[in-house]
């Protein structure tokens, strides 16, 4: 199977999965439960759930426990985006080429939603006929519950609010990306792997290196695309951080220096790999599309 | 132990538990853990925890396995107040006699308390050394998780918000709250339950059955006492119901009769715990409490 096979593979299972995981339009509240799935179908790169899916290979992990993880996490990062963008934190009218939810419907359905979508995530992971075990399913909660709270996404969220219009240097930036997108990128590496047979302490830690490099990789291209791309071909409003005066990696080190900083990431991202061998390809792979991504 | 012994004793344990499962202000983002803790510590009736402690009396579940439900379900009935106050929501400035949490810091961190608070209580039921194993750790987690969600809590709020100044008919006001108050109330006492040797079906339904009348008695003296009680010995903002004209059992039935009301339920409740004998006895002293609570 070549990669753009292996993707489109993938993302069908992963949209099929969303589908599962989301309450039906059918079950009250029916509003709700629309708004849910406005969110989360039908858009997206849906990094995290290729991410899980392709440590999952290492693991001999079933398609159906990855379905349940990387719906877990896709709901999770969704949650994430849907309060983002409320009028409160990044007040931003557009996502995934969308009107952003609360434009959609109004600021206390999407308050709801993101609540809502953070709660279905744990129920997708433990599921009575997901493919997990209760072991697998109490360490993926837990992985999941600590990439997305105070001292991971929700954290990087709180200390990005506190440095609007602050200089921050680069390894408080680094801290914070590390929260904000890093924890959830590295948890979706974490949970495709125990999905399958628990990897040894040396494994996760190669796979943690890993992650932490295309974590970062991701968001100095995110602060690239930012003041190269359109919005158009971004889904969301480009130019924006320069407009919040945001501090970016291209506005600390410059935009040649980000660009290299991408690619040697993208390196360190396959040298972790290496004592996997031919088994982590898709993973590699993954980590050339976080570089090379133009939106 | 007198009831008002094991009350105290209770309520000292779970404020210790809280304590221990939210992470320190030495911790960084500082400021949302503290806004986290303001939330949570020093305030509230706790009566998730006690039912939830008083269920584990019937399954001889431990002290610490207990302390994990309880302050997961504080830290969920917790989130949902600091959202369900913001002004996308109530839009209110009182809660457990305190200034709410986005008046005493902003918006942004009123909804990042909540949305932290959330994974939070997901990282105490899956900690290493809390007292679960692997299987209780999984059943509590699906237990909070439908129970906060769009099938529960957060669904109810979803129809609460669409039904402000509409006329409600009495069983779509108690659907309404079987879903807002009552599914978290019930999983207090499932989760609680189930920290101990698992109760088989039959003692689960009865424990439902005392949940079930629990959890309308709890809303019926919410809806009395916003009408009869003063905002400071409520510590929220008094009359507000009437206000915002939203339909409560006062309105659609009178006072008289939600008191009535009240008291049937309060019946009800013990006659679910018969098949119990002494040992539901601090379930149906909690019932008393719910029934004939003054704040």
């Amino acid at each position: 199977m070549t990669f753009d096979q292996w993707m489109h593979a993938s993302l069908d299972r992963v949209e099929t999965a969303l589908e599962h995981y989301l309450p039906g339009t059918d079950i009250a509240p029916a509003k709700l439960h629309e708004a849910m799935r406005y969110a989360v179908l039908g858009g997206g790169k849906r990094v995290r759930p290729l991410l899980c899916h392709a440590a999952g290979e290492l693991t001999g992990a079933s398609a159906q426990a990855l379905d349940a993880g990387s719906a877990a996490l896709e709901m999770i990062h969704v949650y994430s985006l849907v309060h983002d963008d409320m009028p409160a934190m990044d007040d931003d009218a557009l996502r995934r080429g969308k009107p952003t939810v609360h434009v959609q419907y109004d600021e206390a359905t999407a308050l709801l939603v993101g609540d809502a979508l953070q709660s279905q995530a744990f129920v997708a992971l433990t599921g009575d006929n997901n493919g997990l075990s209760a072991a697998q399913q109490a360490a993926l909660t837990r992985e999941l519950a600590l990439a997305s709270g105070s001292v991971g996404m929700a954290g990087g969220q709180a200390i990005d609010l506190e440095s609007v219009g602050r200089k921050l240097s680069r390894p408080e930036l680094e801290t914070m990306h590390r929260k904000k997108t890093g924890a959830l990128l590295r948890a979706a590496v974490r949970m495709g792997a125990l999905c399958g047979e628990a990897p040894d302490a040396a494994a996760m830690s190669a796979l943690d290196s890993y992650a932490a490099a295309i974590g970062l990789a991701f968001q100095v291209v995110d602060d690239i695309l930012d003041v190269t791309a359109d919005s158009a071909t971004l889904g969301k409003t480009a130019g924006k951080d320069a407009k919040d005066d945001k501090p970016t990696y291209v506005s600390i080190i410059g935009l040649d220096a980000s660009r290299e900083l991408a690619a040697q990431l993208g390196r360190d991202a396959h040298a972790a790999l290496a004592p996997f061998g031919p088994r982590a390809a898709r993973l590699g792979e993954l980590a050339d599309l976080v570089v090379n991504r133009v939106n």
